[in-house]
């Protein structure tokens, strides 16, 4: 088995905290880790760590050689963020280029999960299905009818025990068809986690991505040589960014198998999801999240970051989110937390570059 | 004519802009100017610099001596705040001590007033009357049914023209009670401004605080000589603290009269109330006001005060309040901004003296 963590995003979605860089995954944004070694300390009980590959830009790439320096997983840099499909290409071709033809599990560097074992045992079996030739993902129960998240629906009939078969991945519902799909039982989150052998998704890159994989074979020549990253570059800067999900999953003739997971897990996309997830169940309080030097008098439902080195008082709020570093401060409605590209978009119109 | 700037008070109310060490009267909360500068500009065409005397606290000595350097007007600091009964009947002996015979105009040092001709012209008028032996308080023209601000009943019928007897004194009123008091047309707000001779003035003080009016007498050998301000200490421990409302236009048997004065007043007394002030008749638009480097979007009838050097952006915000500084931040409910108090309560307890 092998492990492919995905770390290339970029980060706007937690600004002001996370920047160009310093994108979420690298960011101890929920726990006291980075995300990025989260996600490693949470799998690295299934296989030796030189199985581990991590994929991250190029421009984190010193960061993560710091963070990993005590182990030995390997790192692939990306010179540009291409999406998920190109990644996972290399990625399995970088594999099997080590002679590896167990099942890849890939999984993004910036989710949260709250209960690791069941995730594991999950994946494990998710691997054992896939040794046999198709495409495993994960499905995340879902808990509420969630209109930021894609779908999977499945086969109303098992395959086996506790698997199912894919019979579509749908995209984001609005509220009423999200309502219905969780009572149905028979969606899923995507979680975004896939799990094939190096010769599957090799074969699903020809099949779909011909001239991709063509790149690819020919990069193949190159890996771990010098002129790597030039050449990678050259590639990718003859591809178009495209998902995984869109290029191959939806696309692929061989069957697709999902196994549901309940593992309180979330993509933390927003600082209302992670509001969320730090609030767990505590839900019966006055419903507060807070961290750094804070003082709160009759607040409710509110989230106070301080991150910088000032104290941060709040006065009657309630669904406020304030965030406060050494150079700027947001001040929003928790629940439009998403917004905040609208604040980036206004500081790139207007060249400050330097909160970025 | 004299004028006496009452600037002895402390500043916990614009917290975290004002501390202890720099309370409202010295901060450019309202326009680009020191409040008490801004005051003494507002009158200073009325009087030679040598008949306007400060009233500061001695922590704040230096601070008033160097916003006045080039100007006559005297200057004596209290060794602790005692209300403004104990700050006028000092005036009134020291003006008193100089030779002065002309009436006192007294005022609060970190007021707002829209129009500066409209107050000096009821200052003037309010003079003329003191100068026949009355105490004499500018009423404010109410513009709503504020509970905030304490009013003056005046009798129904004009003692002469546009001057009325004041039949009493009330206190903050609820809201019900403000409108009745609005409607009537027979009440002012009470902005704490009087005018009366230094005789006048002294003799109430023997007939309503004799043993401070004796303690004054006593006092009076040492003003302008090295041994005063620890005279004046003693004095000062030997008394408590007052207001001049309290301790004698509510006591007093003279006639008290009122003269009415639509000038655009506020007293400034709360971050909600400043708010007014800057958004003085822009209410047509989105209701935000805002100070320093901001960046909004979609906010409304919000206060944002970036005094630090770091942008503060909001997103989606509805009636609240920011005030950013180099070393705390308040996010408030901008109509219970009143109730910063609570903040630097806990900050005391707490034994955050450096945020005092």
């Amino acid at each position: 088995m092998h492990v492919v963590i995905m770390a290339g995003g970029s980060g706007t979605r937690f600004w002001p905290v996370s920047r160009e860089l310093r994108p979420k995954q690298f960011l101890n944004i929920v726990g006291d880790k980075p995300m990025v070694v989260a996600t490693y300390e949470r799998i690295k009980s299934l296989v030796t760590d030189d199985r581990i590959l991590l994929v991250v830009g190029e421009r984190h790439r010193k960061e993560t050689e710091r963070f990993f320096a005590n182990s030995a997983v390997r790192l692939l840099a990306e010179p540009k963020g291409r999406n998920t499909a190109p990644c996972i290409g290399l990625a399995a071709k970088y594999i099997d280029h080590l002679g590896g033809r167990e099942p890849i599990i890939v999984l993004p560097a910036d989710h949260y999960i709250a209960n690791a074992e069941v995730f594991r045992n999950a994946l494990l079996q998710a691997a054992r299905l896939a040794a046999e030739g198709g495409i495993v993902t994960l499905g995340i129960v879902p808990t509420r009818p969630e209109k930021g998240y894609g779908y999977i629906k499945r086969h109303a009939q098992p395959e086996k025990d506790n698997v199912y078969r894919v019979l579509k991945f749908v995209e984001k519902p609005d509220l009423e068809t999200a309502r219905d799909y969780l009572l149905s039982g028979d969606y899923y989150w995507n979680a975004g986690i896939f799990v094939a052998t190096p010769q599957t998704l090799l074969d699903e890159f020809y099949n779909q991505m011909p001239h991709f994989a063509d790149g690819l074979d020919q990069l193949k020549l190159s890996f771990d040589r010098p002129e790597f990253q030039a050449k990678l570059e050259s590639l990718y800067d003859s591809i178009e960014g495209i998902s995984f999900d869109y290029a191959i999953m939806e696309k692929t003739s061989r069957p697709v198998y999902v196994v549901p997971c309940d593992c309180g897990w979330s993509d933390v996309g927003s600082w209302f999801s992670l509001y969320e997830v730090r609030m767990g169940n505590k839900k019966d309080g006055l419903g507060n999240v807070t961290e750094g030097n804070t003082l709160l008098i009759d607040c409710k439902d509110s989230f106070l970051v301080s991150r910088g080195k000032r104290l941060l008082t709040a006065l009657g709020l309630k669904n406020i989110l304030v965030v406060d570093t050494d150079d700027a401060i947001m001040v929003a409605d928790l629940e439009r937390s998403q917004e905040v590209k609208k604040i980036i978009d206004i500081l790139k119109e207007s060249g400050s570059i330097e909160l970025l």
